[in-house]
C-alpha cells in the first residue's frame, strides 16, 4: 500500500480520537486534503490555543483559559450557589441549557473502588475548603444517574450536611421529549414515586 | 454560556468537518483537552505536514508528498496498466486491497453535466499525454457504478478504444459476504446476467 507519508501519518493520529475508526479518520484526511489552505490553517491554530492557552480554574477545576475562569470570575452569577459536576464536559451540558446562574465545582471523576479512584483522588478537599471560606447557600449534586455516580452524591450528601449547607440533586424522571412505552422500567419507577402535584 | 474561548473555538473549527456534529465536536475537543500535550502536539504536526508537504502527482494526480508519487515512482508496479479512478480515496481503497500492481490516473471527478462539470474540467487531457507518451498495455476504469460513473466510463471507453488499448472496467455483482435476500435488484440482475462459469 503506497500513501503519501503525511496523509498516512495523519490518517493514524486521527483515528486515535475517540470515535473516529480508520474509514473516518482516511475520510477527514481527504477531506483536509481537498479543502482550502484556510481552513486547515484555522484548524492548526485552534489546535495551537488549545494547547498553549488551557488550564484548569485554580477555584472550580473547569477548563479555563486562565487562571480563574470565566464563570468564577463573573460577578453577575450566584456567588452562594455551587453545582458539583464530574468532569468539564458536564459544564459545558449544564451552561447549553441556560438554567443555572451559579458557580461550578468539578470533581474530575467519581468514586469507583475497582478502578482505583477514592476521595483522595477527587477535588473534594478543595470544596470543603471552597465551603470554608466562600459564603455557600445551597449545594446543587449534578452527577451521573448512575450507580457510581449516586455512590458518590450519598457519599458527598452525608459530608456536607452536618456544615449546615442544602444540599439538593438534579431531579429523575421522563426524558423530555421521551415516549413512555419506550422509556426503561427504573427511570418510570422513579418518575411514579416522584410524581408531582399540577 | 460561559465556555473557555479557545476550546470554543476548537469545537467550531471540529464542527465544519464532515460527519462531526456539536456533540461529537465537543466530545473531540474535550479528548485533547483531558489527553496529554505529546498526543495534541503529534495531532498538530501531522496537519502541519499535510498542510506543507502535500500535493498532486504531476504524472497522475493522486495525492503526494513529492512531485511523482510513490506510485508513479516505484520501478516494481507495472507501467502498461493504468486504473483510472475517480479521487484520491479511491486509489487508497484500491491500495488496502494489495490486489492492483499497476499505475493510477485521478480524474478529479466525473461528468456531470447538472454540476457543470465536463470533459474539461477533468484530468483527460492529461491521461491522453499520458498514452501518448507512456507504453499503456491496458486501462481499467475503477469509477463509481452510479448513473455519473458509467456514463464516464462510457465516454472514457469510446475515447480510448480506437487508441487501440485494451479497456476493462471493475466487475458488477454480488458483494462478498452481503446477502441475496437484503441485495438490490439491480445488483442481483447485474449477477444473473454477468454469471460466469465455474
Amino acid at each position: 500500500m503506497e500513501i503519501a507519508e503525511p496523509l498516512r501519518v495523519l490518517i493514524e493520529e486521527l483515528n486515535k480520537l475517540p470515535s473516529i475508526g480508520r474509514k473516518s479518520a482516511q475520510r477527514l484526511a481527504l477531506h483536509l486534503v481537498k479543502k482550502e489552505k484556510k481552513e486547515l490553517e484555522d484548524l492548526i491554530q485552534a489546535l495551537t490555543d488549545l494547547k498553549d492557552n488551557i488550564k484548569f480554574c485554580s477555584i472550580c477545576f473547569n477548563i479555563s483559559s486562565e487562571d480563574i475562569c470565566m464563570v468564577c470570575k463573573n460577578p453577575k452569577r450566584d456567588k452562594g450557589l455551587i453545582c458539583i459536576v464530574e468532569e468539564a464536559s458536564d459544564v459545558i451540558a449544564i451552561e447549553n441549557t441556560n438554567e443555572f446562574n451559579g458557580q461550578y465545582h468539578v470533581l474530575g471523576g467519581v468514586l469507583s473502588p475497582l478502578s482505583g479512584i477514592g476521595v483522595e483522588e477527587l477535588k473534594i478537599k478543595e470544596l470543603i475548603v471552597r465551603l470554608k471560606t466562600e459564603d455557600i447557600r445551597e449545594i446543587i449534586l449534578a452527577l451521573n444517574p448512575d450507580t457510581e455516580g449516586e455512590t458518590t452524591s450519598l457519599y458527598l450528601a452525608k459530608l456536607l450536611k452536618p456544615l449546615g449547607i442544602k444540599v439538593t440533586r438534579l431531579a429523575r424522571g421522563l426524558p423530555i421529549g421521551g415516549d413512555l412505552e419506550f422509556t426503561d422500567e427504573a427511570t418510570i419507577g422513579r418518575a411514579v414515586l416522584n410524581r408531582i402535584d399540577i
